[in-house]
């Protein structure tokens, strides 16, 4: 199984802004796509869309400022049955957060497309947290042929 | 072993510009670090340093407009000894970059933080060529309490 593995540090005061916009439909839609739906709390459904498709997740795990968990259960082949985890922690300053998509049976361009892809919306839910503006999808920063 | 992997696709008439910023001192430093030493064509050695230190790669592989591979012989000690492949082709108007950087022992939050610089890199270097501007360290983009 190949993982993808993020982390970045969001200047904040607490965990707290980071943490609503993992564990809320209006945080969610402000960094990641705007067309998400569904119920973001621990064993809630979460429709995300995007232009070419989306996702649907289920929320599997929620530790209060601390963790969050999902499992992706729609979308494309290669999502299906992986895990998408969030760990949130605190540094001078900073609430880091840990970023890692499991469970990917292999690699390939799609894989690295998707790599880049997170590394970019993460840099969005760091400008919402510190700034109070995402750029999530439609409006997301293009990376390549695929968006 | 662990890799990251990373997709991005360059709007370019042709793989040169995306070639001559991974092969050249001058490209590099127009998107990496503006700190670049060194001879980057085959054989050759770059020394590549940010603030909080730098690289020292050889470079292993070259095939002209396509393929660029380097190996990492000097820096911090989770990347000496992994290799950095680059694999360039052509997809309607877009330069495709398929990057991995391989061969990392073991996951990690430095691993992660890596992963998440290297996109933030890759944007850079796709700035460079389609714009004739990048963001090279030290004027780099943030993403963390790591810089």
């Amino acid at each position: 199984m190949i993982d993808i593995h993020h982390r970045i540090g969001v200047v904040s005061p607490s965990t707290d802004g980071v943490y609503s916009a993992l564990t809320t439909i209006d945080g969610l839609a402000a960094w990641w796509t705007t067309d998400t739906a569904g119920d973001a709390g621990l064993g809630g459904k979460i429709e995300l869309r995007f232009l070419p498709g989306g996702f649907d997740i289920e929320v599997i795990e929620v530790v209060a400022g601390e963790r969050v968990r999902w499992r992706v259960v729609d979308g494309p082949p290669e999502w299906i049955g992986t895990t998408i985890d969030w760990q949130l922690s605190r540094v001078e300053g900073f609430t880091i957060v840990l970023f890692t998509h499991e469970g990917w049976a292999e690699p390939g361009e799609f894989l690295s497309h998707c790599s880049t892809k997170w590394a970019i919306y993460l840099m969005s839910l760091k400008a919402l947290v510190e700034t109070g503006t995402g750029s999530p999808s439609p409006d997301d920063v293009r990376i390549s042929d695929w968006h």
